[in-house]
């Protein structure tokens, strides 16, 4: 098979219309999201993980100029001939550039410069695609490899603005931001009334409802990776039988409520529980609960896109490193699945997408099963959370990493992490698919992860 | 003695007329020093040691609030209950704060937030300052104290600005950036065309004029520490008696043509000439040049103001660290002089203050000494850069710390620094004055910091 | 099935002759490995992976007089209170501990009073197995344990024995120790001939003999684990069945002439072969051989047991870290083999372990495949150097990680590390199996660690 | 004046008898400080500032192989070509050396071979030595430095061999190591009796006898630098007058009783008294006594070349850094004295040595005043603890740097440290005059370093 393009399987131009739209629609995503933000919260970098929103805008940007334009457009300028030192992340067949964790030191170019970057790229790409008959397919192969790039830091953009405006005393709401700060901050008085109803609610609506299920899935050669049409990432590739025995899974996510039942039983003080290195840090960090959830006012608050908010009991918890989810399965007497339990499963399950899902809902938090949910069903398999998975990210068999700079994107990074499986609350809707492999080190927290159980049927 | 008041002898405020007007002058000048900038120029802190911008507008404001408003103005309403903690720069006796390296890592609250934060400030302090005759004497005592304060923060303002945007590889200029910063970029053939000329004009100017002159200072009993009237800093007193042996001073500053043969001389590849601590430092970080130097299109540009410019020979050399600048004396055959030869020959010499050197000039850099500057005279005393001495910055005999909060002021650095003498081009002109002591760590750099030879008097 | 012994199947006390013969022999080997130092070589750390030898003799003994001592010698008299605090490696389960990094920092107790530690908790054990039949099973479980336990600390003692010698500018030869350190030094013009000649010779065989074979291995289902009677640790359990695509692997692991190959050719220069992670992290410990390797006189020399000797072509290549030997495998074109991949091909080419391996031989180095090898066969697989898979080290299906401190011993490592599999010319014999699961970091390089290439079927 | 030894006046050969009588003696001091070591104490580093005390004996020999027996003695065949690397501390003129942080974890040169190096060294100088007439003077002004050289060590060998003791959790006494360490351990009942006992006569002594006094020093013109007979180092030159207003000193030193107050008052639990620098660093380590204290039976202990031992209250408090003498002072409502103030009250005073301070008296603590000690004396200037002075060690006025590597010997320390005077218990009695010259950062507290309270005459 000539599988010369590791990112996707061969896309024929004439048979995808609008490109152009697409590329307008995936674009302008990204400055809506940034949108509530001032200038300032563009430019700083409150800790490694998270990059500068400016950073994102004109990154992207970047992807665009280096791998479309620089080849593919007959006389293109490049807005500046810095910034490919500037927004270069990290592919080194594309030269040196800033250090990571400089990236938060630069005021210049401002974002109004950034926003120019933008229009000017976009001016030629756009362009380009009058004449679509006249590009050659690998064109347009990058061009979907550029609006899957772009979409997955809009996730990035999400999840980063909310850290970023987490560090502020001040405490802003994203979603409210036209409203004074000032007006946003949680009035105590009423915030505890609030606080107490909202804690009452969600605990009856959880006991009435939400007791998880084991469902089982039927052991033997089970086919996982891309089998589907259209575009996937090379990670995905190859599809493979794996072989396994029966077991069972969750039909739903850990909630806050589970979770908190694990706080509470003194989970983050008993190394029992825990790997080593994940004790280790737990106890150097100081954790003793989820990131962004403050203890105040005599019950748990979080940091969300809304601003400080009492914990929903009933919603999935989100936020929590590998290392809290595996500590939660084995306080609970279960495990994580692997990635390979997980697609079966969810190939088994024929779960569809959370509804509402999607930045634009606003949401931007994993909802509650509802009361009423079929206990029979597996639910919350795509779209609400990245359930991790106790699998490392590894190349799959056959995988092999494309030449030249495109090979930096997904094969390097194929040791010391691990899978996480099903998209997100802030996951790009054409993200969320059941082959689709995420990745983190066991440490991260910032984005929207959270975890299911699972068990060997023999227990 | 009722000296009571550490920071100043007594005033009266009869006696000073426009405490309004003054307050209102000091207060506009660090938002005029800020006003070329955009937003995102003022939250980031590239370094330890440079604050955001922002953080100066508001911890200045904050002093204000803080040590007079709270104090002095009945049913004064505080702007927001999170600044204290936000904005308290290392008073301990004021509680915590944000740890000082992460002030670069908050987007909150913006710089317009902070901007209507100066004028709730302004607007309860000039009300009280309506009614004078109400306010104790004391109260005039901080007021005078806090125009200081807020005047030491400009000369921080306009070097933290400084390295702000020389981290840019855009090298945007401060003082023209009303220009599109594309057009400021150093054009390369224009440049070299514009440097060479620059250099051989230096040179010239430099030959002709500027052999430096060895001035006899004798030796004997004399009075340093602040003798005048008005207003000093509790580290200028009390005045006393020192016994010194008679040494010669230069007549001018080093200048960058100096400074530069002492780089092509070997002078970074060579420990003797080094304080041991100054010599680990330089190889680790790889100093070859002060601060802002760059070595392209064969020769040195420095990063000032004004964008990248060729170094002017004939100018004061700055932005050199104590360990740069014991190491240059010793490589010359002679040394720094202490801070009490400094004062004492300033004394003797009698200098008034560089002309134009205060921050509306708009040179922000110490100018060469005139073609025909009297060679007999003392020159650049006072106004061009900061001199470092060969003195520990130590309580001068009598000193006592103030009591509460101001005793944090300046009495708790009194170790491990060094002092530095004659004020900048950076700095106040008010600020300008034979008594006053600066100090700050050996290595520090990012200030307007240069030296004057001294040697001893039978050499 | 009630497998509640989570590290070995039960064992009949009776089956078992002559514990006492097997305990003094491995507890006299601990020492026998320690007889060539003197104390100065058993008390220093040069790297946090490497303890000093004086702490493996007392630790070892710590995990004697702690889980089986304590339990089940009626009356036993802890030697020294302090002890447990200083020589308890990492179980939380028994408290507080010296911080690892802090074990070359405590020149007492010193060596003599460790053996005199060694020698009462002997005495204590040793009686007590006078009367075998008064125990319980799971004392000879957890017998069987310590004495794998010891044997694991004595292949680290073998390797950190070596790296200790090989700080020292002497190059002192733990083999050759009674001869005096000063003869030992290779003396520059003997050693260059030598070097010379041993570079000749080694070529020519290596040219002659060993171009690598491709071997291929059935796909299909194959199982993994321990299925095999006696001990072995809980990690090997349970046997399970994986899925395997045809593969093929070659028959022997890589030589130093081939890895030389992949120095020359500029390995370490290109990131393209590399994982991200370990392309930083050499360039920042400026990597450019395998660990212990020096360039001199013309060629590579590399520090061994017999002190500084000139790299044998022929013989395999280790002191490599995962990130080498990936990158080593994708400068090849082929890749590593996965940890199931390895086992199922060991299972099916039915190896036996390399004669002469084990610490006695005093060899410390595998050893070239001869010259007349059959190459049909698949050689050096277990006993000359543990091989990197590319298999994160997680737990086998059905694991569950052992009650009390014992499920610390292999349980709470189970993420971030990778598997090795083999064993080495360092490793005890006894410890030599198919299913054996070694597991270090990527980054680590001090164990004997080399490769083996593996391929897909299809290439 | 031929001054060009900057290390010491003019010495005549023919004037000074015996040089081999005292090169033997100085030399076998070294030695027998580390006779009640065993090996494995002679080689570890637990801080950066301690030194292995088999690193001490070797660097010693290299100062005499390097800078006499290379230079005067024909035909002299080094000991092994790698010592120069291995044991040059600091001297950049000589070339590369072992990482400072590094010298603990070099376990060979074993500890014999290190003697085997001092005795080829001895038998190498004394040799030369019998021909004293053929020898130039300067080798006689090296000799004399070596001399005080290695006395330096001495002293540095007996606080680094307290240091290593102290932090194994078995606090062997160095004075008692023939005996067994095991019986040396506190007997937690007798101790807590004991502890109660001394505690008590403590007090009663104390209160009886020590109230201090404070002692008037007249104003004026004082003359400071050596000014007397025989060797002294390069940074006691060149003598010289200061100018001091009157000052009182107290009659002794600060003893522990008054530094408990301190500690009871909550010294350490209160920022006003304390540098910037020295709270934070106190925090961050968590100092709430001086070095090797320890709170246990209720009472407070510390570690002493005797063992763990109850304070003795009416001894001098030692242990202490820079930061916390400075902040007992502010506390006591005094300050330190100034270097000038110290060394003319001295003169004034004309003290003598305490008797018993060196180290074959075993004691290797300072002394509690007697009862009966004359109040209107001033006591314990000379060798009891090294006083911390308020005044940075910066060269004298006329002081220049030595040629070639003797210049790095003392002159490019001179920034960043304070000197302090006086002598300790630990300091060889050659080294005790008035114009001694210590130096140390302010945060260091592993000498026996101390304090006595100065004040200006007007309060």
């Amino acid at each position: 098979m000539p599988n010369t393009a590791t990112f996707s399987p061969p896309v024929s131009a004439a048979a995808l219309p609008a490109w152009a739209v697409r590329y307008r629609a995936v674009r302008a995503q990204s400055t809506v999201l940034c949108a509530p933000l001032l200038p300032e919260d563009t430019v700083v970098q409150p800790t490694l993980d998270v990059s500068p929103p400016k950073w994102h805008l004109a990154h992207t940007t970047w992807f665009w100029e280096t791998f479309l334009l620089r080849e593919y457009a007959p006389g293109y300028q490049e807005f500046h001939p810095q910034y490919a030192y500037l927004f270069n992340s990290y592919y080194n067949s594309l030269g040196s550039r800033v250090n990571r964790a400089d990236r938060g030191t630069l005021s210049r170019p401002a974002l109004a410069e950034v926003l120019a970057y933008r229009a000017h790229v976009d001016a030629a790409l756009l362009a380009l695609l009058e004449n679509e008959a006249s590009l050659p397919e690998v064109f347009f192969e990058l061009l979907e490899l550029g609006l899957q790039h772009e979409q997955q830091h809009q996730e990035l953009l999400a999840t980063d603005i909310k850290y970023i405006l987490s560090t502020s005393p001040l405490a802003p709401a994203y979603l409210e931001l036209k409203v004074k700060s000032e007006e946003l901050r949680v009035n105590s008085t009423e915030a505890e009334a609030s606080a107490e109803s909202i804690l009452n609610s969600s605990l009856l609506t959880f006991n009435s409802t939400s007791a998880a299920q084991w469902l089982p899935v039927p052991g033997g050669v089970h086919r996982i990776g891309f089998q589907e049409e259209g575009f996937c990432f090379d990670n995905e590739l190859a599809a493979h039988d794996v072989l396994l025995v029966p077991f069972e899974l969750q039909n739903r996510l850990v909630t806050n409520a589970e979770y908190l039942a694990f706080i509470e039983a003194g989970g983050y003080r008993d190394f029992r529980y825990w790997m080593g290195e994940g004790w280790d840090l737990a106890q150097a960090q100081g954790w003793e609960a989820p990131l962004y959830w403050v203890r105040q006012q005599g019950g748990w608050f979080r940091f969300t896109h809304h601003g400080l908010r009492p914990v929903e009991l009933a919603a999935p918890v989100t936020h929590i490193s590998f290392y809290e989810a595996d500590a939660y399965a084995n306080w609970a007497g279960a495990r994580l699945p692997t990635e390979a339990e997980w697609e079966a499963a969810a190939r088994h399950f024929e779960p569809t997408t959370a509804a509402g899902t999607w930045l634009e809902s606003s949401l931007f938090d994993p909802q509650p099963l509802p009361a009423d949910a079929d206990p029979t069903q597996c639910h919350q398999l795509l779209g609400d959370c990245w359930e991790w998975t106790y699998s490392a990210y590894h190349a799959y068999p056959g995988y092999t990493r494309a030449a030249g700079a495109l090979g930096e994107y997904n094969g390097k990074f194929m040791v010391n992490q691990l899978v996480l499986r099903g998209g997100s609350c802030a996951t790009p809707e054409s993200h969320i698919r059941i082959s689709y492999r995420n990745f983190f080190h066991a440490d991260k927290r910032w984005q929207f992860t959270g975890l299911r159980l699972a068990r060997s049927s023999d227990q």
